[in-house]
């Protein structure tokens, strides 16, 4: 396990940054292994993310905010400290479609995604049997239109209870309601079965075949008040012919939707991640 | 140069079908080099392409139409024949951006492409060179949203002239009215510089830079009255990342865009194409 | 589940074929749902797959044979006659790396391939845990240079026994002897982590990450005596660049080798795939 | 046009680097535009990129040298310094097949390809055509394996006299000798047309379809002494089938060899490419 700090920072962009933040790190004695930068010049803004060791680091991490504060205010940075050490919290939400959850618990087993899962939640008990291969608890909240506000409450319950940092809809077919997302901003990871913005909404598999398209999509991205809509943080596609049918399609697609959203999670949990606008910077 | 007849059948699905129509061939001496069918089980429809060596075949071809008849009327067979040496006459029509008509030269001057060239119309004179280069007519008719009747009724009497079979629009940057498509149902091919139906319209790669896609595509299609909604002939796309800026996108479009409009005018050429409702069947 | 059979034929090519098959299938009422050929012509080879409905197909199976003679003794077939409603009888075999097997047995479960799993056999204990929650017998039997005849003739008892008729090679790490290999001919498909031929034999990825390519692949094909060089039957790469180590290379490879490996699993499965010389034909 | 210098450096690994070059470049008003850099832990090796714009830069460039050279000596850096206002001059040696050129010159002239082309070369008339369209001087050089040295020597004149900078062999179907190719270390550009290291050497595609395949792929390298060995800058495949005979695989090959030799090509110029050991980083 690797022992290093991870910054994220995004702000206005001003000549002298790179030194002053390059320079801050240097005089504490920062053992650089990675660092990335993106400037926007449209919207004038400058991104950053720089990993380094702890080992050998100068400065107590509890005295890193007001060690940090000058440079921070000088050039008004948004920043963000992570440490690799820490494991977020994750807890997926799923329904009956259970290809995403199985491929996520795997990797998760395998170590290819570095977190805690203290809960898995579902309205239907269909998956039961996966969390418990995977020694995981699983909790089924049913949910029905009437129903929905006292279960979002009784799901927020629980994720506060278990300190959950975020939350990843693995073909979860419910719709978030905004009081439930406004808890968890830019924490909420969505697959969506298709190429967005192209066929957002519902049935995508079903309008693509009808469409005739030549190549069919998934997209994974945060989750905002407006349905498929959120910063997109990975797609891909997959190449159909006149030869797949609808059943083709869904089986072609439940292979993308896999990859494109375990590419999200771990990215996500990697901190590779920034948003800004309604867009993200992946650094690779 | 081969010298191959193409039978392209669509039909009702029916028992029998191909053997009625392998049995015609056979007892006609047919030495058979390609064979593709396709059944679309949900709309009950059987779709074939059947291409056969002329050499040693046994039937006159003025002689075709009378023979193939009992056949053709017994399953209700909507049926085409083509010959590979006839040669079709294609028509470019381009605007100002020069990329996919400098590809189709291209192809066409090195045999990719078998047709002939008659005419390249264009709005602007941009392009002059390219035509001179390849040693193509070229006839500039500039269009304004006055004369757009009068400058389509030009373009329709210089087709028929030159006997043209199909249109390639190579980033033809106007919208052709209903009247002007009727005389070439499924024979004017576009190329839309989005994977539709994502980003139909204009300023599809400006759309895509502010919705901050990971990928970006093209998609050829036949034009139908109802802008970017013919049926698909082929799409792909290509990664992009947040360091691609909107020129980046422009750049990487455009190669995107000549694979896939060339390929769908050489398989149209080929005539490996069934249209069918608003999809096709491309047979490989 | 669909009551169908397929017809696999390869035979020289020949005027007629089509014309004989189509009509002997339509002369015992068979509904043809797919049908697809090829024909090789630098080999004069002809290559048939053949699917039709059972319901209403007026020939009692058990007079298949003979009812076919006929014509295959006509045009020298050689022909495979399969049945949809038979589950073949897969073993699979593996070593430490669980990330194929998982794939695997999840794609089973979830209905993906059509097959029974009588037995996982592997040289290490680690993977019991993945067949206890898929419910499927495992057995381990560790091997050694030594005890590697001795194993062998165990494994094949065993696979005897089970009436096993294809083995998976999900990351089996010992290369088979060409006298167990010998028993099961174009049954045993394995999943190499290059792009063959590039990188055979050991540590095809160290050797890609020392070589600097900008792609890695996976290859899936069929055993023979010579080590990675059987008939292909798929194959996909992905892209990597300067800032993937070894070990991102090994993560991204596993991926395509799940994806690869269980398409040629499907395929074999659902009896897609002519072995010629040493090229596979997949029809889709 | 961008007036813009980048660095390009090479060095050990140590702390303090970033800090160092970001503080000479902040002390004289660099506006950094785009950064990028990378760790090679198992090397030790620190690699990046640097451009900014010239506007306000407060250090002569005619002073570069002399001011950043204790921070060169301290580091121990191998740098380099391009100017985006210097057009480099590039050469295509070419044999018959002419699309790899007719793809140069054409993103040449649309803006593609920031250089000169004070001369193409080629042991064949048959490109003349191409080099007339675009205006460019093309040189006829016969070559048999007796004239080889003194043609060489001819070329290397030729070269010298046009101040040519870095040489793209656009399917030049001659193999250089050493001599020649010490006179640009990592300045001739190669197109391979095989997914490298498979099927180096000679007729890839025959192999390719002769091995069955199920992705042919192209390659552009730094050319050096051991044939098809060099530092790889880029690669990328197709999907063939079993329908594609030998024919088409050149086609599609063909589009691939555009694609990935002009990548290559437009990275060179830009100054994105770092080579280290036998390896390539591009910087994105």
């Amino acid at each position: 396990m690797r022992n290093t700090a991870v910054l994220l920072i995004a702000c206005p962009d001003r000549k002298g940054l790179v030194a002053a933040i390059a320079d801050f790190l240097y005089r504490h004695d920062a053992n650089i292994l990675h660092a990335d930068q993106h400037q926007d010049s449209e919207a004038g803004l400058f991104l950053m993310r720089v990993e380094w060791d702890l080992e050998g680091f100068g400065l107590g991490l509890h005295r890193f905010e007001a060690a940090f504060a000058p440079v921070a205010t000088q050039y008004d940075l948004r920043w963000e400290l992570k440490l690799s050490s820490v494991k977020p919290r994750m807890t997926i939400f799923v329904s009956k479609f259970d290809h995403c959850l199985a491929d996520l618990l795997y990797r998760w087993h395998a170590g290819e995604l570095y977190c805690d899962i203290p809960l898995i939640v579902s309205n239907h008990p269909d998956t039961h049997w996966l969390a418990e291969a995977y020694k995981v608890p699983f909790r089924h909240l049913p949910i029905t239109r009437e129903t929905k506000p006292e279960v979002e409450a009784a799901q927020l319950a629980l994720l506060a209870a278990h300190h959950v940092d975020f939350i990843v809809l693995a073909r979860y077919m419910q719709v978030l309601s905004p009081e439930f997302i406004h808890h968890y901003p830019n924490r909420i990871i969505n697959i969506h079965h298709s190429f967005l913005p192209a066929f957002h909404g519902a049935k995508p598999y079903q309008r693509a075949f009808e469409r005739g398209v030549k190549l069919i999509g998934a997209t994974s991205h945060y989750v905002t008040e407006v349905l498929d809509d959120g910063p997109i943080i990975e797609q891909d596609v997959v190449r159909i012919s006149h030869r797949d049918d609808l059943e083709d399609l869904v089986q072609k697609g439940a292979d993308l939707e896999k990859v494109v959203l375990s590419r999200a999670v771990r990215w996500h949990i990697d901190n590779r991640i920034l948003v800004y606008g309604n867009k993200t910077v992946v650094f690779d």
